[in-house]
């Protein structure tokens, strides 16, 4: 079983304190520090790691440790909204591990870091307890400095933990979600109202697909606009569906699409998807990709 | 690096002998023995296993002790050509394996094979010394019974060990290929001439793509029909091109695709490149697909 988990730490300026973390996260047992970057001007840094449910539990541990011993929020500033130390963890299902599964993880990690940390945690998306804890920005709105009032209000009390906000760790948001996909669609066409158009037809928050946020941006330099994605559940809304519709409503407005891409990771599943639709494939199953069937075999 | 290896041995009848080589391939390390089937009636086993090139040079060498010491070509029947106990050897680039890789694997597996065993070594496909000997079928021709004197012929000297046959072992062919994909298109109709005549027009026998091999045949019990196609090289002849192919000479006959199907293993870039084509994505790199970046970090 493979999860990805991606924290999120209100340090982005002092490389000592980083490395530390990202120490700290290489010594937990079969897990893989895939990635990892800090943003000064935001002052928050971003690890991508992955492994079992034991091995990243004992990684975030880690990471944990260092952080609230480290990082103060009472003199922290940056450009990012935050609320704790260690601001979200989330833990992402990647290969033979279901949502369920990062569910699960998410409230045991959660449960294990107010009891060791006295850290007071919240859950969120697939993880949350409530509906109204889904959204992380809900979450997070009034940020470190409205916390201690926000947490006084019954509506605000913790999945774990303490009551009141760690007095320097703040608090931690802990949850499990499917993997974001970074996508845009570049158009023929140097016409933004087209992008823009498109844009709020197939994003969620205007009447579109459940899964997508989008908008429509300029490429100046090439003389070409863009409709910029994110993808948040490939699954339920996949590429290739986005894709079409895409193409469809420019067609309407008597422009092409010129090219797609796609920033980042992205899960093969994802990919297999829209081979599976335009190739008509039937019964197709994902042991049939020798390179997942060879990862089943061994080592 | 991972190399996938299928070889193919003149056994198919005494269990304890296909047992005795399967164990000698799990025996090399780092190798994965990833399935085995043996026939009866074509008296035939064969092996799939991946691995680096050491590991694989020792799984071959396994085998072939267990093969030349248990296999008398002299007493052997069986419906499907042979020329050895252990008849053909392929190499298959996998994941961070070239075509190169495997060429330079089959040259020295081929040398140790005739060192170590005293059989006479072809090589074939991709590793090939001469066009002529590309071709299984023509090494094959005329079997392990007309084996000596076809040997006695200047054309057919071996590339590695003795000018004659092994007494009991025969030859044995090793060489360097693309993985197989065995792909079929379904068509929204009974009518079995149109089948045939798509597979005509696109099999590389008949004027079509290259690297394809194709019949049509009928699906009585469904009352449809079938173009059964194996693509030999899924690089310069991608699945895509092929199905955008079969589509539009169908629709030429009036008939619609009803589905396509994949038997058994494909390899993950055969997808992503249908994914690529279709969603018309620009710049996509290997690297990109979360689970290969999985597996180039760790473990």
């Amino acid at each position: 079983m493979l999860i990805e988990c991606i924290p999120n730490v209100s340090e982005g300026r002092r490389p000592e304190v980083v490395s530390a973390i990202a120490d700290a996260i290489r010594r937990a047992p079969g897990v893989r520090l895939l990635d990892w970057s800090s943003d000064a001007s935001h002052n928050r840094s971003v690890f991508t790691l992955a492994g079992d449910a034991p091995g990243l539990e004992q990684a975030i541990m880690g990471l944990f440790e260092q952080a609230v011993a480290q990082i103060d929020l009472r003199t922290h500033s940056g450009e990012h909204p935050r609320l704790g130390a260690v601001d979200v963890v989330p833990f992402v299902p990647i290969e033979g591990a279901t949502m369920a599964d990062c569910v699960a993880l998410a409230r045991k990690v959660g449960a294990e870091i107010a009891r060791r940390f006295d850290v007071p945690v919240f859950l969120y998306e697939e993880a949350a307890s409530d509906p109204a804890r889904r959204n992380l920005e809900d979450i997070r709105r009034g940020e470190f400095e409205g916390l201690a009032a926000k947490m006084a209000t019954p509506a605000w009390a913790p999945d774990f933990g303490p009551a009141s906000p760690h007095p320097s760790a703040g608090a931690s948001v802990v949850g499990a979600r499917m993997p974001l996909i970074a996508y845009n669609i570049n158009l023929a066409t140097d016409r933004l109202d087209v992008a823009k158009k498109i844009a709020a037809a197939i994003r969620h928050s205007s009447g579109g697909y459940r899964f997508v946020k989008a908008m429509g941006v300029a490429l100046a330099d090439r003389g070409i606009v863009q409709v910029s994605m994110n993808l948040t559940n490939f699954e339920k809304t996949p590429i290739f569906r986005v894709f079409e519709t895409v193409k469809r409503e420019a067609a309407a407005h008597g422009v092409a699409i010129l090219e797609s891409e796609i920033v980042g990771l992205v899960p093969s599943a994802a990919l297999n998807r829209a081979a599976e639709f335009y190739l008509q494939l039937e019964g197709f199953k994902p042991d049939q990709v020798l390179e997942h069937k060879l990862r089943q075999a061994g080592p």
